[in-house]
């Protein structure tokens, strides 16, 4: 069998915890199966690397910030392949341009476009342990490009795509995937089975438990993925087509994401392409959107407002004033709340109850986005972990 | 006129010394030139990764420990870019794969081979500042290969022999080549010119001012080679043919070495391949020997001794023994004090002074080796500065 692990920064923090990692690594090995395996950074050290840039520059560019911070993950694959080697296993490390991770363009918020599979496939033959650099790739220009934060999720499962893995396992600190954050909510519940669809949007939703991304490409590409432990035995939370989850339950689960900014843009002239070029200048700037909203005001003109990575705002706001908006203003301490589960599009009662919970908790609600599977509010980020209890209560997830 | 200027580890040790070096770039930027800066990890990141393995894996391949050293330099690389992108120029950070320095396939000891200058061409000619990470390249495995610690300076001559640039500036924290040790010696003179061939004598010797592989690429090239402080506005060393300096003195200088180690392989068998074999099994671990010298045993068996960098000790001696020579013992504490300089060859009492100096300060010496411009002694590690101090007056250095 070919195992594609992932293992993510604070589970080789440091020599220990990357001996104990090894030790999962060669159980999986000695059984006869073939390991490739993808590594984060240690611990704190792109952190680290972040503030050591914005001490010399603060808006130093998209590019040297990935050349600067794609070394964290060199690291912790030479360091685990001399683990290994230490182990008595036969091991080696490789960063994206050895094993050809292709990308978009786009610095640091880059996409997987192809990865060749040739240098992997040659080190698996001669029965070694592959180790591979997360979180990057290269573009076009031959410049090193990153995938975000979390990112490392992404690699796994696109080389298990690659290689036609038939399995891929992300290993966190968490030992699967929960109705709703465990320290907030104490009787969240671990799922045994997730669909892409709803672990996409909790993903994205900012249930942390893997890249928005990496969903996506196992989805495209059929990939067997499993999330789970670094620490326990346990075993995880399976994620697969839906069609293939026998008991499919309304709300599956509720989470929250405190990334989150709002922009506000005032003074904006009527016309169809209002908002188009404010988006326009937006992508140009590699800013994702989330919700949005648009309201005329007195003097004929409108105000757009939307929410954003709270990590983009100096980049919006930039954007923005050099497309010629002048009356931009970002606001945080917010978060987002949502309920995710694949039944809820066809019971409108569902949205209804959600309004109920958080009235009924007193929590005043900002924007509200909804999909097919999931409905979002933007709420006072003090008012987060009791709109989690509220809602966890409300759709009976503790049962 | 195309610059290429290095700038060491402790130049670019922290974000203050970062932009002290960006502004010594954008000053030779600013007056018309092209400038390519190679540079080295910052201040003590490649000892303190050197650490980091060690704690994981003290044995760990020489192929891991390049991949994991590598990165201090990336990081360095993309820092600057980031300073000189704050001060409003144009830069750009580029890595060994990306410019394309290829070498041997010998990790740790790797010598430059071929060097693309189409990428940094390229940029050059968008008027940025290029910057290039020292002291690494990629072999014909695409694996990342390293040239020894102080290999930046060779990364940085290669560059410019490559470039066919019109001056080479290695920038160190001295201000030029001494006639010794000034921390040693207090009379010690800065050389305003030293011949190619001293140099690279002296470099091996452990001045420590440039390293040797980048002074004999510079001669092989006829690059351009000035040393100087990045401190400081004085100015410097001149490195160049010996034919072309005027003055030819008999001793230039005396330096000392005291990174080495003696290895001693006793009863070893005698035949004209006895120490082939041994050298043999040396090479192919990747240790370079200096000083030789083998005599006869009572046994019939002979003795080889030899000293070699006190860092290749343990892996010098596990070849050994796996060659099958079980007596083998290493010894520390000792060091190599040479006298160079280009007109000693003709001159027999020279090698005389050298010893009736050192046996007038009491110092005893062990092995003695001589080549057309140099005459070196092992000596034990407490008596070097006595030496250094001794030799430097006996050749009248100081005046």
């Amino acid at each position: 069998m070919l195992v594609v692990q992932k293992y993510g920064g604070s589970s080789v923090a440091n020599a220990e915890r990357i001996f104990n990692v090894a030790g999962r690594i060669t159980e999986t090995y000695d059984k006869g199966n073939d390991v490739v395996v993808i590594l984060s950074a240690q611990g704190d050290t792109t952190d680290d690397l972040i503030e050591k840039a914005a001490e010399i520059n603060p808006d130093a560019s998209r590019r040297e910030m990935d050349m600067l911070l794609s070394t964290g993950e060199q690291q912790s694959v030479a360091l685990m392949a001399m683990a290994l080697s230490k182990m008595g296993y036969k091991a080696i490390s490789l960063n994206a341009f050895q094993v050809g991770i292709e990308t978009t363009p786009d610095y640091s918020v880059a996409k997987i476009s192809k990865i060749s599979d040739e240098r992997i496939k040659k080190e698996l033959a001669e029965k070694k342990i592959v180790l591979v650099t997360g979180f990057q790739g290269y573009n076009e220009y031959f410049d090193v490009t990153t995938l975000g934060r979390g990112g490392s999720d992404t690699s796994a499962v696109a080389i298990a795509a690659a290689l036609k893995a038939d399995l891929c396992e992300i290993y966190t600190d968490v030992d699967g995937v929960y109705t709703s954050d465990p320290r907030i909510v104490k009787d969240a519940q671990k799922m045994k089975e997730v669909s892409f669809d709803e672990m996409s949007e909790l993903a994205s939703l900012g249930a942390k438990v893997l890249h928005t991304r990496s969903v996506e490409v196992a989805q495209k590409f059929g990939v067997n993925l499993v999330v789970r432990s670094s620490l326990t035995k346990a075993e995880g939370t399976v994620v697969k087509e839906g069609k293939d989850i026998m008991e499919t339950v309304l709300v599956r689960g509720v989470a929250s994401d405190k990334d989150v900014a709002k922009v506000v843009v005032k003074d904006v002239a009527n016309g169809t392409d209002k908002t188009f070029k404010i988006f326009s200048a937006l992508g140009k700037a590699s800013v994702s959107v989330d919700m949005i909203s648009q309201y005329p005001t007195e003097n004929g003109t409108y105000t757009v407002e939307f929410t954003i990575n709270k990590d983009d705002t100096s980049v919006a706001v930039k954007a923005l004033n050099e497309a010629g908006y002048s009356n931009v203003t970002a606001e945080t301490g917010m978060a987002k709340v949502s309920i995710v589960g694949t039944g809820m599009a066809t019971h409108p009662n569902v949205a209804c109850d959600m309004f109920e919970a958080l009235a009924d908790a007193n929590i005043e609600v900002d924007f509200i986005a909804t999909s097919e599977i999931r409905i979002s509010v933007l709420v006072a980020e003090s008012d987060v972990n009791a709109a989690l209890v509220a809602l966890h209560d409300k759709f009976e997830l503790g049962k």
